[in-house]
């Protein structure tokens, strides 16, 4: 199957349905998609992810580039056959990452050299290095490699940010179609990343610069990185407007639950966040009435489920009670449990959005979904 | 269903094959038990337990009892619903747990005092308190509160042990039946444990006093406890020697995959061991060709499945190389596979002597797994 876009119905609100085909398998869009950091979405085996009706996870180049290592994954036929992955896989460009290493990194305009978090040894990872290593990985969608910047951050650094990103993102193009014979999946889509900072402005000419290099789809990154909701909305919502409308725009590293519905509204048909994993782990569980720390006593001889409204395996078969006793003994399968249950709830929280997008009721929807968790627990 | 056992065919070599009826279902025996020390086998949900044709686990009453604490449970409706189990549940008496806590305990002929490992708090548990806290837990199967010896133990020690193991036992059975209606399951059974160390005549002489008080069913303990394992054998043979034919025998806590048979031979029904779980967290996996670490650095580029010749969902999917790469980088997913592939690996070879049993090809059986273990991998 070749890369295809196709938007089924627009909401009046700007919410899009869609269906993205990849070379392994139709996502349905908006989607949500689970992270995989280092060839396996942390607590899940592949068959659950399978079970919950996961059609695309993220996986980290630069986790999977430090270990096992890019060409090692290559040899062994590529990331979805390393990892015994069916469906569809987007790689990111390892450019949040080492930006996120302050002290371990100098960026040039060649690049950025870092230092490995795993064992100090030095690395120089450039727009041409990061394609090569998502073309060995064989990812589905590869990103380009561009400059993430904190919040806040002033319009001169914004501004040389939206310049560089552009300049790398030409370079990824470049280097993506010239090596294009050496990528493990030939059916692989690249996509562009929207900068700007919180600068409406540079937003809107950070996506003029990409959309004229016409990628297949388009990010934006930067987004929920310290700023208000609002304002994250209002970010996507500018970049969105310059967009074409026959490409899948994706949002990257969101959100909360009650916030996926308003990056929908702005447009955005994918999204990806390491919360219901990472909080997962935590204890920190996502209910249709709001958050849950497990770990907390008033759980202890609770015999109820965790979420009644939710049909997850967890929500059918254990209790409060004994989540609560996993996660105190520190057990594996307290992991394993909320893990499963917090995935499963985003990828619920989507599949929901989609249905409220084809009937016309994504307003509904998300009325009804902050009212309950506004509420809380009855 | 009444606790009810048959044997169903005797081998020439003196191993059984049988079906334990069970207030939780029917058990074929010999049967092996995976341990779900704190009401969870470690990294392995209650659905993959039953996938994997898992009939009885183990539950360890020290660890349930300090947390998350027997009235719990009892109020939660009992082991079986904490858990969401729904097949059989053997619980130890906690003997095992608090005379292994060598620095912090007190053994006198009530009972011992002892500290918790969790929060060093003291507590006293005796034969009666045993009872209560298996009565409380509901398991099918509870087991007498007995005193469990090193080895080595010189004759007098293992006398003394085996004289209060008696008493205990008495007293065990008093209190299971002045208690029974307080009992969370109803149908549950009580059995014995032979002690007596290494010494055959005070291994014949504990198993026929126990057998005068009459139990449904019998187990042997402190074997595989540092002695060579000709001499296990040789024990467990001489106490199943005095033990009655139609009630299950038991060797608690055996043993490698290549001993399993042995004891089987020795007309034991059932076996419980931590190796399985335990080791796979260590990466130490067993395979029809002997144990592999699979941390080892020969498996950075292997394809193959783990073993070739199991149909477990770990080797039917993954590669030895994806294995090794979550070992190393310490996730979550290689205690889930790795403990799936083990237990896995357990049962099935249960599964195969059944089958040898009923076919009269016990021995091929185990001269050709030991040729496959002692030959290694091709």
């Amino acid at each position: 199957m070749d890369f295809h876009f196709e938007v089924l119905k627009t909401d009046p609100t700007g919410a899009r349905l869609g269906r993205l085909t990849t070379p392994h398998g139709v996502i349905d869009t908006p989607a949500f998609m689970p992270v995989g950091t280092a060839g396996t979405v942390k607590g899940l085996t592949q068959q659950v992810l399978t079970e919950l009706g996961v059609q695309i996870l993220l996986g980290n180049t630069y986790h999977l580039y430090l270990r096992p290592g890019h060409e090692r994954i290559r040899l062994l036929g590529g990331l979805h056959k390393f990892m015994s992955w069916p469906g569809a896989i987007l790689t990111d460009s390892g450019g949040f990452q080492v930006f996120s290493l302050a002290d371990l990194r100098k960026i040039t305009d060649d690049g950025v050299v870092f230092r490995s978090h795993l064992d100090g040894s030095e690395h120089f990872l450039t727009p041409e290095k990061s394609i090569e290593i998502q073309q060995a990985l064989g990812s589905d969608i590869a990103m380009v490699f561009d400059e993430c910047i904190e919040y806040p951050a002033d319009r001169s650094r914004a501004a040389g940010a939206v310049k560089r990103t552009t300049e790398w993102a030409r370079r990824c193009r470049e280097q993506f179609r010239t090596n294009a014979d050496a990528a493990t999946n030939s059916g692989q889509a690249l996509f562009a990343i929207v900068q700007g900072g919180a600068h409406a402005d540079l937003r809107r000419d950070s996506a003029r610069h990409l959309v004229f290099l016409d990628f297949p789809g388009y990010a934006v990154g930067g987004i929920a990185v310290g700023e208000p909701h609002a304002l994250s909305c209002e970010m996507v919502a500018v970049a969105a407007g310059e967009l074409p409308k026959d490409r899948p725009r994706y949002v990257m590293g969101v959100g909360f639950p009650e916030q996926i519905a308003d990056y929908v509204r702005c447009g955005v048909d994918m999204m990806d966040c390491v919360l219901p994993t990472r909080n997962a782990r935590n204890g920190c569980l996502f209910t249709s009435t709001g958050r849950v720390n497990i770990g907390n006593a008033i759980y202890t001889d609770d015999p109820r489920p965790l979420d009644e409204r939710c049909s997850c395996m967890v929500c059918r078969t254990y209790s409060r009670a004994y989540l609560r006793h996993l996660f105190q003994a520190n057990e594996i399968l307290a992991s394993i449990l909320n893990s499963h249950h917090n995935v499963a709830f985003f990828l619920d929280i989507m599949g929901k959005i989609r249905q409220a997008i084809a009937f016309g009721e994504l307003a509904e929807f998300s009325s009804e979904f902050q009212a309950r968790i506004e509420a809380g627990e009855s």
